[in-house]
């Protein structure tokens, strides 16, 4: 459920504000919080690259000092907070400390993130100065979740919103996810943030261990350019606030899909608004021996520019899929490989099936399709969500202005 | 020295010979061979991909039984011949045998090579016609060498001709290299061969223990788009009719230097005709703990879609390549990072170094230049030849016209 088109269902006891506070240049909302006045259990997920953001670093600590527990979450778009050192560092605990103070909190229940250039300094005064009016423009419902939605965009067309209510006996609960897209801009190097919001009863033990799963299905399983950015972080937050417990009888299950199934709605936003896309490719590995092999193989497909290329150009070039799944490192067998554009094979065995190559061609002008590779090694499938590479991406890209 | 500026130094013992059997839409020469009356000791390397063209897999049976002897070298542009089953292999052996019939030779003294379009069966008829009028027209010199450089070009814009002479005492050798370039085009899936002529007197074995050296500091080290190509195929010939041995005192060395110096420069010509390439970067990685760390780094940062474009955009913008380090699988630690663009430092210790940006753009925009990246790890350095990514690149890739 997209936000323009139905309601968007808001979890209890939340309050979302948004603000420009002048860090996007054009003049557009760029600071945006979550008030959770009761506070919220958190588990989070954070990017596996080496380069870090500091706002990530604070979050670690201050989840780790709290246990868990989440009572205002700030998010700037226009920079990233990311190699800029120590004083990185000083600008964003500056951040927390001086919302913590306004809030009667402690620095530590704050959960700051940032996203947009990376290498130049915070402009914490900018923040600082914008805090009271953002913080006192908190408010519940829909159209404030959408404001934040809006202001945490950096290239993206349009904000990410999904949504779902679900009962649970007399009672019900809400999940709302917002996420930002995985393009990148100059010059920005632009994130995926993701923020989960529940007002179920759980733990951050409890949450943790149904983020992890829900993220490995969806947000892994996804690329635009396999570029992993420095600050993406994934958030849940239960307020408690719908009195359901994650403990009840049956709520779990009914939790974990809905999870799975907003995580999943939310990437594939973000595929479909990542930069340049003009296709969105679901791309589905089969007959795998484990899902290491089926990830590696699924990866190099999608990384590959020749292939992503002939995907632009609506080209059935089955050969270029074949020699990226060849050269994964998996040691596959080409006789064994069938390829298929939807039910179209393409390729058989390692060689060229008998095809209308009109129609495969007709086929791939569509928006978003389906490529099937089987590898005849095993029964295990994967299905990876990507795009095509675009001139305009390399315009969006590679357009310097001094 | 290249082809059109200064002579071609032509080994004794090669005799090249080209011509247009209509593999080539354009209706260009696309079938080249050498004849080596007297036999040639052989070394050979072939692509990594576990998808592997036809005529690879009878190189290395027919090297097997020959014992690393070749008397005929024939590639054919414009089909890559793989994809193509068992058909491709008994095509390939087709081909073989017909040469080996006009020539009074076994067949397991020819080495194939094809590269164009995968999956689709060689047009073995057309071959067959043309082998007689090919063989017919072999003759030693530069002429005919350019004429093979020329015939073997898929998307490349001029042909790739390196070569040295070397004197040992009264006496010399030559050392001739000829290649074709890494680019891609639809519907050609391209593939980087490089055929280097020596008219040393050398072992099989003997050949094979310079070559591999030579080849991972000049061809593993060089990426376009980071795809592996299905045909990719190095071949080290001597003839022996210089008279001057390997084994001689002082000839070895001599022999490896100018081996090493011709692999890089026909790698340079590669990434420098690469397809949309506007700008040729020399990336260094310093201060690794070990070559393999050192190239997990290279490879990253020249496969990075977003380096790669920044590069197109002459945009100084170093944190992307940070980025791209950072999630390279290395234990990296980002304070310990230096970035230069040439002599010019843009971060030092992982944060942004103070330099002029419009400096830093106007370094860019040269068609050439050095990026390097100090790890603070220990003290193995890397070279590695790559280049931007463009629209051009994409045009040329995605284009698809039924």
């Amino acid at each position: 459920m997209s936000a323009s088109a139905l309601a968007i269902e808001v979890p209890s006891g939340f309050f979302f504000s948004a603000v420009a506070a002048g860090l996007k240049a054009s003049g557009r909302p760029d600071l945006a919080c979550v008030r959770i006045p009761a506070g919220a259990s958190a588990a989070a997920l954070f990017t596996t690259n080496r380069v870090v953001a500091a706002p990530l670093e604070v979050d670690r600590e201050h989840l780790k000092r709290s246990r868990g527990r989440v009572s205002f979450l700030i998010v700037n778009a226009g920079n990233a907070n990311c190699a800029t050192g120590a004083a990185g560092r000083r600008d964003c605990e500056r951040v927390c400390r001086e919302a913590a103070r306004l809030l009667k909190l402690h620095a530590e229940s704050v959960f700051p993130s940032s996203t947009g250039v990376i290498g130049v300094p915070l402009p914490v005064e900018k923040i600082a100065h914008a805090l009271p009016e953002l913080i006192a423009g908190s408010a519940a419902g829909e159209q404030a979740a959408e404001g934040f939605a809006r202001a945490i965009m950096t290239t993206d067309t349009r904000p990410k919103i999904v949504s779902q209510r679900i009962s649970a006996g007399s009672r019900s609960f809400a999940l709302l996810g917002i996420g930002k897209g995985a393009g990148m801009i100059h010059p920005n190097v632009a994130t995926m943030l993701v923020y989960l919001f529940t007002d179920i009863e759980a733990s951050p033990r409890e949450l943790q261990t149904v983020l992890r799963p829900a993220c490995d299905d969806s947000f892994n399983c996804i690329s635009v350019d396999g570029d992993t950015s420095t600050n993406d972080t994934v958030l849940l937050l239960a307020s408690g606030a719908s009195g359901v417990s994650l403990r009840s009888p049956g709520v779990r299950a009914k939790f974990v899909q809905a999870l799975n199934e907003v995580c999943k709605q939310i990437a594939h936003e973000i595929i479909s608004d990542g930069e340049g896309v003009k296709h969105v490719v679901r791309l589905r590995i089969e007959q795998a021996r484990d899902r290491n092999e089926a990830m590696r193989i699924a990866r190099t497909i999608a990384h590959s520019p020749l292939v992503k290329t002939a995907w632009a150009g609506a080209d059935p070039n089955w050969g270029r899929i074949l020699a990226a799944a060849g050269r994964s490192g998996v040691a596959l067998d080409p006789r064994r490989i069938n390829i298929f554009f939807g039910d179209l094979q393409v390729c058989r065995g390692g060689v060229a099936a008998l095809f209308d190559e009109r129609e495969a061609h007709a086929y791939l002008t569509q928006s978003q399709y389906d490529v099937r590779v089987q590898l005849g090694r095993g029964r295990v499938s994967l299905d990876f969500l990507t795009c095509d590479l675009t001139t305009e991406y390399v315009h969006i890209n590679a357009d310097y202005t001094t």
